[in-house]
């Protein structure tokens, strides 16, 4: 496990450490209210894809203890309104709409039930879905070191890691299992820009956990994959379409195609979770565009020429840039037409 | 020409735009001293190869008007103090070593003449190799133009402008010059971290001469060219070893690597002074590594984890990847071994 808290249930509350705070501070916050937790997501105080789907769960599990109305009926029209609330806070981590349907589910299965009852059933699930999110990243990075000689650097970008999940991490996941082990395992991370994830998160992650890894922009990642400083590329995902497209944060386009051009493995990991089996192609998997001030300014003080912007969070790496994907069901190779649908059952 | 001045000799002082407050506050700094310039070089008050090199002369000619030796011989002995002062400065870019060279033979070709008249050389050479450099660009801009359609979407790295040169640039003076003949330019700016000379230079460059530009992160190249948004890459060099190696700011090879993959022309624009003729390779270009604190600080305030940090400031792009070079003598295509020998003459 990390050594940190990304987010818990404690007395009917959701404690969060604020990562947009990090590395500077390590401050836990603690919310009241379902909404309070939607705008800590639209506001990045959690993200990555599993990380962002156990705070809508526990968010809905929040409103579920608060609310008293007056019959069943009324309790499972307001929870649409609140499923909504979430649906609405980040459009492309698929996570997100897989734990919102859980918790459907789980009042759908048990419409009978008093509100006492539903109240309980939708906590526990939540709770449920944080702890099975932890044992799935352990999955994934048990799955993945197998993948990783003795003495290995791998390149990763953004924050797949404990920050980005309920504490164990998927690419990071992998790295955390492979030192566990004992292999010599170090890391190169990108800075991450425009919101820092890899400076200020993932560098925070591993020299925290006593993993050795050095920090560069995301312009050096040719320079050192091209010097042989670099085994292996390990991402996370944020939706992976049916046929193996894999989005993910931007700036891991590039990276595939580096790691291609110069024959070196391009791994992702990722929950089962993370495949949206309804999604034929990465050309249908909506890139959110975020404020361009993330571009622009830093720690509120302008850092560019006011320019137009653009700032898309993610992008699309097509199947045949993707050496396998490593998830907590095993290893994923292509054709991926026909491996994932298999992980369906 | 640019609308701003980057560097020019007025009264025997030696006047700067402040590139490391650009674009917030646009200030002239005033030099009195040779060892103020060098310290402005090494603090990037001025940057860009060849800039760097007028800027070197201007400190030279400084040093030359204010010292007063009791012989030639001393002057000349002094100078070369004052020349290793400069090349000490900055290790990268050639342009610094060859308008040092430039002054030193100015003295060298006229060693009988007394210290008033070497004086007045090395002030005329000085501001003879700032005005050539305009002329120069000029060229590089004419025949690079040249290279572009009607309408083009040029993807630029760092500032390769008129701050980086004496007025005109030569990556931008390219599209200058294809926006002065009415072309249809627009352009795409990385932000160039870690000193985001794109953001605060490029953009801030291009907008005041009312040329379109839109700035992206660096990770955010391979998403957009691989969406069909950008028709060339055009970037400056801060040496060209004879085979056509390309020492540029960090993050070129980056870009190089997605400009082949996606089938489109990777151009280099510099001056033939930015050849090293006596350098066989990229191999052999010397990379300066900068101070960890451009990553892990902006404005004075931690933006990353404190852990090791890897800051090259350069990288070679291989010739094989670079599609011509554009220089104010003309077009060099490959094999590059032939071509640029041609160049010497």
């Amino acid at each position: 496990m990390s050594s940190f808290t990304t987010i818990s249930w404690k007395n009917n509350k959701v404690m969060m450490i604020d990562q947009r705070k990090l590395p500077v501070e390590e401050i836990y916050n603690e919310y009241e209210s379902h909404e309070e937790v939607a705008d800590a997501i639209k506001n990045m105080v959690i993200r990555g894809a599993p990380a962002i789907g156990v705070a809508a769960a526990m968010g809905i599990a929040l409103w579920a203890v608060r609310t008293s109305p007056d019959s069943s009926e009324k309790f499972i029209q307001e929870m649409e309104d609140v499923c909504d609330l979430f649906a609405g806070t980040r459009p492309t981590a698929v996570n997100l709409f897989w734990a919102i349907e859980r918790m459907r589910n789980c009042v759908r299965e048990n419409i009978n039930l008093d509100i006492h009852s539903l109240r309980n059933l939708l906590k526990e699930e939540a709770v449920r879905i944080l702890n099975e999110d932890i044992e799935t990243c352990r999955k994934i990075g048990d799955n993945g070191s197998q993948l990783l000689d003795r003495n290995t650097t791998v390149f990763t970008h953004c924050n797949a890691g404990g920050l980005a999940t309920a504490g164990y991490g998927t690419a990071l996941g992998v790295i955390r299992s492979a030192h566990n082990q004992g292999k010599n395992i170090s890391v190169i991370s990108s800075e991450t820009r425009p919101f820092l994830q890899g400076a200020r998160l993932t560098a925070w992650e591993l020299s925290r956990d006593n993993i050795p890894v050095t920090l560069i922009t995301d312009s050096m990642a040719g320079h050192v994959i091209s010097r042989g400083m670099v085994n292996a590329v390990i991402v996370g995902a944020d939706r992976i379409a049916s046929n193996g497209d894999v989005a993910n944060k931007i700036g891991t386009y590039t990276l595939s195609v580096l790691a291609r051009y110069h024959n070196i493995p391009f791994y992702v990991a990722a929950p089962v979770s993370t495949i949206d089996f309804s999604c034929d192609s990465g050309d249908y998997i909506p890139i959110e565009q975020r404020d361009s001030r993330e571009i622009t300014h830093i720690e509120g003080k302008r850092i560019a020429a006011d320019v137009e912007i653009y700032n898309p969070a993610f992008d699309i790496t097509p199947n045949e840039n993707v050496t396998c994907i490593i998830t907590e069901k095993g290893i994923v190779t292509p054709p991926y037409q026909k491996t994932i649908r298999k992980l369906m059952d």
